[in-house]
């Protein structure tokens, strides 16, 4: 760090995204990334003329991939805004509404606390129920930026629509984050309430049920004034800050809805076999909507178990958080990932 | 514009592009793209396994890119910064070194004042002298962040080595930011001096002599203190923000660097003969170590001889701004492209 950088910022604790050590061939559980390939007609649509056009911006305005997105979903393109990732699209949340305070789960995806500490927004962690279900009472009547992961993460847990809706009426002041990184794999979307609640913004990402988390593309559903908002700090830091390539593979993305839908179904059938022999194990395995199974097991530690799978060539992902650190979270591969992952639980439980 | 958003930024203006019609075919001299497709290496380096690849997130830390990086820059990988285009290491910098306050060019990237007035930094833009070319001297013992791009947009026109290294002398508390995007195509990089001046940061491009603007890979060079500041807030917005494909036709390009050097030199040669061409006609053409020019003609304004070529297929950029707006900037493309422009300019003006 050098003696110039701004005071707030040197303090801050910056996100650490999931190990990717490099000193052998893992199977990669660790950061929810899909087992399967993107869709034919996406790998299929590129070609050498598509890497020769490199050489020109991207469309700052995105209005194919707008356009695709707004058929597939029933929208106009005016509610549907384009970043470069999902955590581009949240950190602008951060700093478009954040002016009253946020307030969001003790336990959920590690990178809203570091957004506010950014950007000096006050925020205040509610904590989780004895049973790790977000407490969404707490979230009544608070009118600042609220953000809630649904299905959050790590717990894979979801909370219902008509909860969402309450939060949405009881703070008609204060802008409400809902993050449906993992919706695909089981949850239910919020976002046909953009029509109703003008201060509802649906985060998602192409990365994890579109197969797409190298290609870095986030999205968002949200009445057309908040759009509007975003896409001015979007052209007032990187308006070309989606690659080329992005869009038009996220076009054919859009196009090829039945090979995802198909994909995700292959995951959530994995994920029942694998929590039922994780269950059968004696771990503790919360009810998940995504892509990933949080679990713990009494006879040992989540550090150790995450310790001995990465020695036997797994990568899961552990958190030292003192309330989840017996915990492990698991990302869903294919079948055959799953089983040797079991197998190697069993030898270690011995 | 929604009621939520933040009052700093319902005031703020974002920063325009470069238009993009799609209403027909036109010869594109607008956003200083190269002419000319990747190096052939780079091309062949996609295949359809880089594409299922994509599933995965890309490497945080672009281990192999900045190791390519290092070599052909004679630098360590600790002095060296990537980012999703130079506009968002530009960003980082405003938002990390802006708390004294920012000075540049009244007439440079348009986008400085938006990044400014984004962070709330104060600032102050220093006239150009009535040559165009930047009063290094306003620059001294200002101890502020101070932004200078080099050569300058959209003028064209460089400083020398020995301006920049005054500046960095009288200047040990202020960061100073040498944006050499257009820096291959005849100008000078101060790059060398970041061993010397722990309060210099250069930054730098793949978007223009590297025919990648839609890959979108921005770099910088500085001492591994500036680079660890930077690394912290990209870490703290989007650890991912790099395309999986970008860092490895990134890593190509910077093996390929033969035939970057080559195209330069065309697009110098092009130039060259462009401007010669242009003051036949009787346009004042600034002296340019870009590629683009920057234009006037005594009988036809600004904004007339832009329309009048954008009505003929041919687009180049036209700024509103009251000192520069009899001036249009022309992208160097190909020869032919550029004798095509010149004998519509000769039909416009008869």
């Amino acid at each position: 760090m050098s003696r110039f950088l701004k005071e707030r910022y040197q303090a801050l604790e910056a996100y650490t995204p999931g190990e990717q050590p490099r000193d052998m061939e893992y199977i990669k559980l660790n950061t929810n990334e899909s087992p399967y390939p993107p869709a034919p007609a996406v790998v299929a649509a590129m070609n050498s003329g598509e890497i020769e056009r490199l050489r020109l911006y991207s469309d700052p305005t995105a209005k194919g991939l707008k356009e695709a997105l707004a058929e597939l979903y029933s929208l106009s393109a005016e509610q549907i805004f384009l970043s470069n990732g999902s955590d581009d699209i949240l950190n602008f949340a951060f700093m478009a509404y954040g002016q009253k305070g946020a307030i969001f789960p003790d336990i959920t995806y590690g990178f809203y606390p570091v957004f506010a500490q950014l950007h000096g927004v006050e925020y205040q962690e509610i904590p989780l129920e004895p049973n790790f279900s977000v407490n969404y009472k707490a979230y009544l009547n608070q009118n600042k930026l609220i953000v809630i992961a649904n299905p959050n993460a790590p717990t894979g847990m979801s909370i219902g629509l008509d909860a969402i809706e309450e939060i949405l009426k009881s703070n008609p002041d204060g802008v409400v984050v809902i993050d449906e990184a993992y919706v695909d794999f089981g949850g239910k979307s919020c976002y046909k309430l953009i029509d109703r609640y003008e201060n509802l913004l649906v985060v998602r990402t192409f990365s994890k049920s579109r197969c797409l988390a190298g290609g870095r593309l986030g999205y968002a559903f949200a009445n057309a004034a908040l759009i509007a908002d975003l896409e001015k700090i979007k052209y007032s830091t990187n308006p070309y800050n989606i690659n080329r390539l992005t869009l038009l593979l996220g076009k054919e993305t859009a196009k090829a809805d039945a090979y995802y839908t198909e994909k995700c179904g292959e995951i959530i059938k994995t994920r029942e076999t694998t929590a039922q022999a994780l269950e059968e194990m004696g771990f503790e395995v919360l009810p998940s909507d995504a892509n990933f199974l949080f679990a713990r097991h009494p006879k040992i530690s989540g550090e150790q178990l995450y310790s001995e799978l990465k020695k036997r060539g797994i990568l899961v992902r552990h958190f030292t958080k003192e309330r989840i650190k017996d915990f492990n979270r698991i990302t869903i591969g294919t079948p055959k990932e799953m089983q040797t992952m079991i197998s190697k639980i069993k030898e270690i439980l011995l």
